[in-house]
């Protein structure tokens, strides 16, 4: 589409912190291409028919059955969207991988995992860092389920710290292999993978490196048993040993240490599209629960009436609705990045490998904020289930078993809170994102006298577009504040951390939710987006709450006296409405209509 | 102890809302007796050596374990605690039975689920509402274990509104026994219980009645298979059908068509023992994740040095001994009740019947509170573990799965929400709590001048217990212009009713955490209570949190203009501190103890 994007025209990851964004800069999924929305009707016709039809095979442990779905997805092509075509895959573009990763991930955590280590962490590395010799003879096995792949980062002593590994490649005397010896843990797909990315340390190395290694037991390497896990049941997690396995020192993936910066960037692709996969689930969780819930009456009323129902379902589909919203977002910004780099003439390699790095922050958040939304969306999945939830006769208790995993692999939402602030501050001290100026405004702004006079709020969501500059100026007031004290410090204060990243997450989403249906409603009239209004507003209200609780934490852990005053005078005042949204009437709004569409609907 | 206790003296049921209680009225786990600290030692001991011991077996659907430690419990007598000793009971009192139940149910959920559907619903209705006869003949066989019990209120119909049953009984000609049929469902200890407590309607009674039926498959009895369940594996679920199963009618429990109250009446006593019964869990929960947090290393460092760790321990152990505090105090409330009544010359059974049901309101309270914060806890805890909170191998996942239950049965915590507030304010509109003259009250400070003074905070706890008090205004002001605004019409509002629930719940945890620290600071010396001190000014932080987001939600959906305004003023005074407490430094201090003696340790 646009291949003459401009650089200055993209907003930079993390800018949209700093910058306005016009809503018609934003894609959102009603931007889909026509081919787009062919991709992901056949995508549901596979999740439909293959997965979701034989659910309880998941859920009984059968991994041969997992496997067959992944070969019949590679035959359907669905593992090779992101693969360019030279290597045999389709080569199509960063929002259309997100629509597949998306779509096909609902039946089952089992699926989704094995899916997403195969196509994002197992054959990302070497389409990303490979040479030309090894994406040829890899990659397009990869892209065709001919075979798969697994990703071996992960030690019993190596989890966060993934650098730590113990892991050691040793070059042979003859210069001709390296003999590898390790221990790797939580391997997704090592029960029936046909290739390793394996990353192990050389000598006294500070980084690790990266090998492409075949598997093949003949060649020291062994498998552990099956882990028996809370979800995720018929996805293969095993630990994988090796005991001088010997590896050709053409499989080296980029160079000697550069291990490490290929694990943390195949794991930002990874969050991103982690994100995409709890977003239908999410979707066929809300229209499964009120598909129930306007059929099981008590009190001779379907619950789906009950004011404490109403507001479950309509959470819910706000949740997903924002999730979509902002995970759409940041892949085409991603997107247009990659386009912008190969128009300037990177190798799409190279331009796809900045792109991803360019958002490393939007990755991090939106792989929080849509894993504890799905969570969250299961929970109550559950409860509006009843004991009907409890049970294993009804899809709600595996997914919210399935949904926990997210919350910890491709980096626990702890470390991705924590980095995504951290990132922030990088880009700000190196210049490429301006906090400093902004965050001095606001200061000022503080000591100064606020205006009194009520603006103008009768177009479309001018209250809350008001409402979210006002939050960038919070996280802007707390975040500049706590640098300012801490320095680089900061990053041992984690509580802190945690709380700007909690308000930097919200004000993404919230923010993504805003632009998307004010677009919508800009070129499809407001009438027909009465509901995704609503679900915008709600969206809003939740994260001022959330935004104002961890605003007061932060402030008052650090500033003291006439500083923590002025801060708590700032916090109040940029998070006040003018007009408050009755938030029974909106989520009135949207159950009804989720409730009359029997399903989630947006 | 007090057996001279005066009706006067001893808060009633709801009245904590609008009476100060002073810390010495009320009782903590610190004044357990020497008794009471032996069984309590005895009761952990049986948990650790018959039960923690086993776990894996429950987690394999080991009914028969399950089974088998009850009977082992029957042995030692912790069946038969609450039961009268004319019936083979120790006939201990109300605090002993918590106890018991506290510290039994932690093992897992299959054993605390039998234990307390075996112990509460299946033998208290004949406690409390059985005749002489009915007593002597079964209460013995259930307090020994010789005999286990059920209750049989849920259909397939009838869940949540409880007293729609199908369930017939029907007289038989010669008038001496009632024919029952049928189908109940979710039906815990029905694999191996010998006796059920059946709900049935007789003709077309407006209410359901209660009979004895004694579990004979050659009667008409036959029984579904067993549920496959999210957790609580081990825990007997079935459907149980009859079919012209012949009661003597000298079974029925109290009169026809008092069953509903029968069955509400259990369930008071069963919402304030399943708190009881998450308690322990909490406590377990967070010890095996602090001794996991001191032991796990990442980056050099062991994990529980890492702020995002401090900040989870602390807010585990925090929750759970908030929920001790307010547990054990509600306890001691029904027990001295219950004596004063006997005093005044009930019998016993009415005495016990009448004292719970008086703080009806305290049992969906903690029922509540409890049942999330022992799932929240178990949610921080697998995240501490990381990928191998995932695992089965550690404990965290099945604690997850099986305090996911709670949340459910005795009542989902919606219906328990909404009853804490309705009851409340049935209590007002009967005059038996005085709502109304304090809601003027507030309504008048509203409208008048607030001091700005600032008061001597001095002495411990002050500011917190002006907050505390302040936050009662909340309520009232919240509750008492939505019963003006909505009459009785009320209870149709359930997204208001859910919040000012909310504020109700956070109002009595909070007070009795800090009253249970105050308590203790003036016997034991405030320096023994520095973390407690420190838990007590954290509960409440949050709490005022949750307060000012569930009065706000309230105040914007029901009230406009000026009224709103004024209300929302209203909120901030009420919920401002004049210090705020440095959150991240209480966490600190509390999670500094719990490492340093690596368990919960309050
Ligand atoms: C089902 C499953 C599949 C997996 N698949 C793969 C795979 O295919 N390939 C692979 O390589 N790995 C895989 N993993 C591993 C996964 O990526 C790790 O479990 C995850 O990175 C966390 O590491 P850990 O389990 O060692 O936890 P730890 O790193 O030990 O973390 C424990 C706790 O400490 C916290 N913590 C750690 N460091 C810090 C810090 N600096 N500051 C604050 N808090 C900190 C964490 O947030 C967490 O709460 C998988 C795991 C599971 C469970
Ligand atoms: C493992 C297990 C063990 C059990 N053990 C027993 C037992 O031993 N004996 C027994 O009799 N029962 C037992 N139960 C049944 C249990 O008490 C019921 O599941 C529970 O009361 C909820 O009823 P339900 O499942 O029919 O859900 P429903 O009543 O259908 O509720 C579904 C949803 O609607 C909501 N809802 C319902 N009514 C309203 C309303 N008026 N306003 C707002 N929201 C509403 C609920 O909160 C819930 O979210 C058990 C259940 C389970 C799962």
């Amino acid at each position: 589409m646009n291949t003459t994007v401009k650089e200055k025209e993209i907003l930079r990851g993390g800018q949209f912190l700093v910058k306005e964004t016009h809503c018609d800069d934003v894609f959102t999924p009603e931007d889909f291409t026509e081919e787009q929305n062919m991709m992901k009707e056949a995508v549901i016709e596979f999740n439909d028919r293959e997965i979701i039809a034989h659910r309880e095979r998941f859920e009984k442990k059968d991994f041969a059955f997992t496997e067959a779905c992944m070969r019949k997805a590679g035959d359907l092509g669905f593992l090779s969207v992101a693969v360019p075509e030279e290597y045999g895959g389709l080569g199509m573009g960063f929002v259309s991988t997100m629509l597949v990763c998306d779509y096909i991930s609902s039946g089952t955590g089992s699926f989704s995992t094995a899916f997403g280590a195969h196509t994002g962490i197992g054959t990302m590395p070497i389409t990303l860092y490979g040479t030309e010799e090894q994406k040829q003879k890899y990659v397009p096995r990869l892209a065709s389920g001919e075979w798969f792949g697994a990703y071996c980062l992960t030690e019993p002593g190596a989890g966060s710290d993934a650098n730590s590994g113990k892991t050691t490649a040793e070059l042979t005397a003859d210069g001709k292999h390296y003999k590898i010896n390790g221990q790797k843990m939580w391997i997704s797909n090592a029960g029936f993978c046909k290739l390793f990315i394996v990353f192990a340390r050389i000598e006294n190395d500070k980084n690790i490196t990266g090998f492409i290694v075949e598997n093949d037991p003949a060649n020291g390497i062994t498998l552990g048993e099956e882990e028996h896990k809370l979800g995720i049941r018929a996805s293969s997690t095993r630990q994988v040993f090796f005991n001088d396995c010997m590896v050709p020192v053409e499989n080296m993936l980029a160079g000697r240490g550069e291990g490490f910066k290929i694990a943390m960037n195949a794991l930002n692709v990874g969050r991103i599209k982690l994100a995409a996969a709890c977003l239908d689930s999410q979707r066929r969780i809300t229209t499964h629960a009120v598909k129930y819930a306007t059929e099981r009456k008590q009190f001779n009323t379907p619950i789906a009436d009950f004011g404490a129902i109403i507001s479950k379902l309509a959470e819910m589909a706000t949740s997903a609705y924002a999730g979509e919203s902002a995970s759409y977002r940041a892949a085409k910004n991603i997107e247009d990045r990659i386009e912008m780099r190969v128009a300037a003439g990177n190798s799409h390699q190279e331009a796809e490998l900045k792109g991803v790095e360019e958002y490393a922050i939007e990755c991090s958040i939106l792989k929080v904020a849509v894993s504890e939304d799905v969570q969250n969306c299961a929970d109550e999945g559950i409860q509006i289930f009843g004991g009907m939830g409890f049970s294993e006769e009804t899809p709600m208790e595996a997914a919210w078993r399935d949904a926990r995993i997210a919350r910890i692999y491709e980096g626990t939402n702890e470390i991705n809170r924590m980095l995504s602030v951290g990132m922030l501050v990088k880009k700000a001290m190196k210049g490429h994102v301006d906090l400093l100026s902004p965050a001095m405004k606001v200061q000022e702004e503080l000591m100064g006298i606020p205006s009194f006079d009520i603006p103008d709020y009768s177009e479309l969501f001018a209250e809350e577009k008001e409402m979210i500059a006002k939050l960038k100026k919070v996280f802007l007031m707390v975040a500049g504040a706590a640098v300012q004290k801490f320095g680089p410090d900061l990053d041992q204060h984690q509580q802190l951390l945690l709380a700007a990243s909690n308000i930097l997450i919200e004000i993404y989403l919230a923010e993504s939710a805003v632009l998307r249906t004010e677009k919508n409603a800009k070129r499809f009239g407001e009438d027909s987006q009465k509901e995704q209004i609503a679900m915008a507003k709600l969206y809003l209200f939740n994260a001022v709450e959330i935004i104002k609780k961890n605003g007061m934490e932060g402030i008052i852990s650090f500033a003291e006296g006439d500083e923590q005053k002025m801060m708590l005078m700032g916090l109040k005042r940029f998070t006040k409405y003018n007009n408050y949204p009755n938030v029974v009437e909106l989520r009135n709004t949207i159950a009804e209509k989720v409730k009359a569409e029997n399903k989630y609907c947006f």
